[in-house]
């Protein structure tokens, strides 16, 4: 055995693969977003924590604050293999990058297609004390460049951490006897006992498998507007601030915000209620944005019935994902470009 | 912690919603009757421990005493949505009643379904000691009548609970070539290795957990002897005498105990094994009695291959469950009476 | 995309990565065999449908026909990475033999040790007809002499699976009121309903998943056996002689068959029984001999009770059991001395 990582892989990547299952999928035979989104996390919580570590000196888990907005380029199958890669592409002092790629590979066919690009930031918390951030070992960039540009990513999700403030006070309320295609008509919650499966060495829940909670909870609302085969499109950049402990109860909550032609855009809330042995409140733990298209049966993306909306709340709320899906848009046609003019 | 609960829930009150996957059913895409009494007693422990820790004093883990009769109205499907709520409808010194009712949903049409109502009584066991009791802060109630009505369902079940003796001594003996239709001929067995996953925060096995498994084993004989698609319409009381520890091996048995022209009780017995570092002997935890129905492909209940019974205790057994079903059957047309002259 | 397989791998190579989980695992921190020999046999799934479709033809799915004997190294821990990577090593005209290696990792020390070798034969079966096997496209081989020592393995496995009969008529009979120590004090069965998750795009189940449930009843009769945490040693040659079909109820069941100062071999029993809509029969469809050790808190092996053999089947059984030990025991002394010497 070499001494870089395990066989094939270089000193700093990892691939995680599994073949998709029925349970994995919906109805239509789609893969879940949130399966994506929780081997994504667990490749990335791997190749981290061992970064971390390999420095001599205090033990320490590498836990998930952030990951960036997330395109689902194309659906995954059942029988189709995942194959999930991570590899560390910036050091800062207290945390590291890494880059996951997710290629979707159909075995009989020997078809494969690139579904996923994620980037998530992870912070070495000390295994003796949970609240203590260790310094993280720097990584060796093959150009200064690559130094540069990371360092650049940095300071931008940074300082994008802290305008982003959570959307701490809001509370999704219910609503008696929606009208059709209203906020209320398709709003949901779920709850979740947090068991010992779905935590870290720490006894914290992983990043991984609150996203897969936050997808089932965004799938059932875009699944109750439209009632018709939809998948995830992206995920808005989901900043992790504070930690769910094993005994926990989670509340994880969604309603829809906005509407295009083709896509719906639902806001998930994660909350925490540590009622056992804990003396603290109900806290909000993370919060994020999914967007979901509808297919028909050829995979095609279908009209979306319009978002009613009646408050004032409900219509600033539609306004802002307004400005995400036209920025997002923008964003997107600025990236096609020097693609389309090579 | 906000005096109300999470949507749609009143002060004491709590929703758990989950889209049933194919690992969830038959194959004929019916979902088990053991998925939604596992649902039913996770969304029962929670609002139960929420509640018993609400005032400052000695924590304490809700432990499931017993769960009243449960009819299964009508069957649930995969890629439906099992909204399972729970209200805490009544507590004495030392045990809460919850009341939980499953609904299931069909996001794609919007039809919604009751398919349960369930009454659990949950009693708090100190986390510093677990064979302490502690007591129940009380509940406020809206009427009088309601806290009286309360009262006399805690008597009668505690009064049912002492006279129902546990059938202890009771053993499934194996049979040899078995003749068609006998009760050695669709008797089954399986051993369950408690792991984390199954377990409470004190070690113990979730209720849920326990009947999940005994509707199995109780599915299995029924599909044993009469060889089509079966769903569990009713579960009789259970009573849980004795708690299950991590670590242990659990045997669950079944046997059919009496065939009607289209139902068939099961009997199932539950005995745990504590074989590692414990000196304490296999005893009986748990049993109860699982009526199954056998549905053709339009979902119409079909005739049942009638139970041969052969020996005198089988004979016993056979005229003991026709006594419970002629009892059960009775109930209904009682029960059905006012709503039909309403 | 390069034409060879994804990420760091070989055109014929393939690894999967997970975090080990509290589920695992054995109360102890253990993780069971059946969790890693079902991860070699999905590596080796994948790798060999990957394989068998690579030209162009009927699509086929690769079906486990053996699984030569394997030793567990050494034990794998909650919170290790364990990394499967998998290879074509040899292809006969209908048959892939794939070698696959186990690694664990501790993320936090950096520490790797090699904790499994399995060898792992595959036979392609129609997708349009499932009794058709097809052919298999021939690799090509760095030197001929590994072509060569393919085909002796070829043969010898050929010669073994012939000699091999399937212990076809053997069953395993309940005992009532058992001595301690016993074949029949320890003697143990579950049965499982196949359900999707369970099976291949042919609705057959995967051979991990059988050989995961008889590793959990090989436990289970171990542990009664010497009531102490116990683990996997190794797994003697496994043919898989019949296809289980979804919807099947299997029964697993073990018995002790031999002890030796610091091991215990039970051998376990697969039958199958298609239920619904079925006019087969019950059938036997595997069999194998599995070896546990006891160990200490500090991970050493104790001694274990002698098994108390009564009858002239046990007997036998016993003494055929001790065969099998001597023989592994003189290969390994064979095996370790080239090494000593180099």
């Amino acid at each position: 055995m070499s001494a870089r990582g395990p066989a094939g892989a270089g000193p700093a990547a990892i691939q995680l693969s599994r073949i998709m299952r029925p349970d994995d999928a919906n109805i239509a035979g789609n893969i879940h977003g949130g399966i994506i989104l929780k081997m994504i996390e667990e490749a990335g919580a791997i190749i981290s924590t061992r970064h971390c570590n390999s420095q001599s000196g205090e033990h320490c888990v590498a836990a998930l604050a952030r990951v960036e907005r997330t395109d689902f380029l194309s659906p995954m199958c059942i029988g189709e293999v995942a194959h999930v890669s991570a590899e560390i592409t910036y050091t800062s002092k207290h945390s590291v990058e890494v880059q996951v790629n997710v290629l979707s590979e159909n075995i009989l066919t020997g078809a494969k297609r690139v579904t996923n690009r994620a980037t998530l930031w992870y912070v070495p918390l000390s295994l003796k004390n949970v609240d203590k951030v260790l310094e993280v070992p720097p990584i060796q960039y093959a150009w200064k460049e690559l130094e540069e540009e990371g360092k650049k990513r940095y300071e931008e999700q940074k300082l994008e951490r802290l305008v982003t403030k959570q959307r701490n006070g809001d509370i999704i309320f219910p609503v008696f006897n929606p009208e059709p295609y209203t906020v209320g008509y398709s709003q949901s919650s779920l709850i979740h006992l947090v068991g010992p499966s779905d935590c870290t060495l720490h006894g914290f829940v992983h990043g991984g498998v609150t996203m897969k909670l936050m997808d089932e909870v965004a799938g059932i609302v875009a699944a109750r507007h439209c009632k018709t085969n939809i998948v995830t499109a992206s995920v808005d950049a989901i900043n992790f601030h504070e930690k769910i402990k094993k005994g926990c109860v989670i509340t994880i909550s969604g309603r829809m915000t906005f509407t295009s032609n083709k896509s719906m855009e639902i806001e998930v809330f994660v909350d925490a209620d540590p009622f056992v042995d804990e003396p603290k409140e109900r806290y909000r733990a993370v919060s994020a944005f999914f967007t979901y298209v509808s297919l028909s049966k050829e995979a095609k993306p279908l009209p979306v019935p319009q978002l009613v909306v009646e408050t004032e709340d409900e219509k600033r709320r539609f306004e802002d994902g307004k400005g995400r899906y036209l920025q997002t848009k923008a964003k997107r046609q600025v990236q096609m470009q020097p693609l389309t003019q090579q």
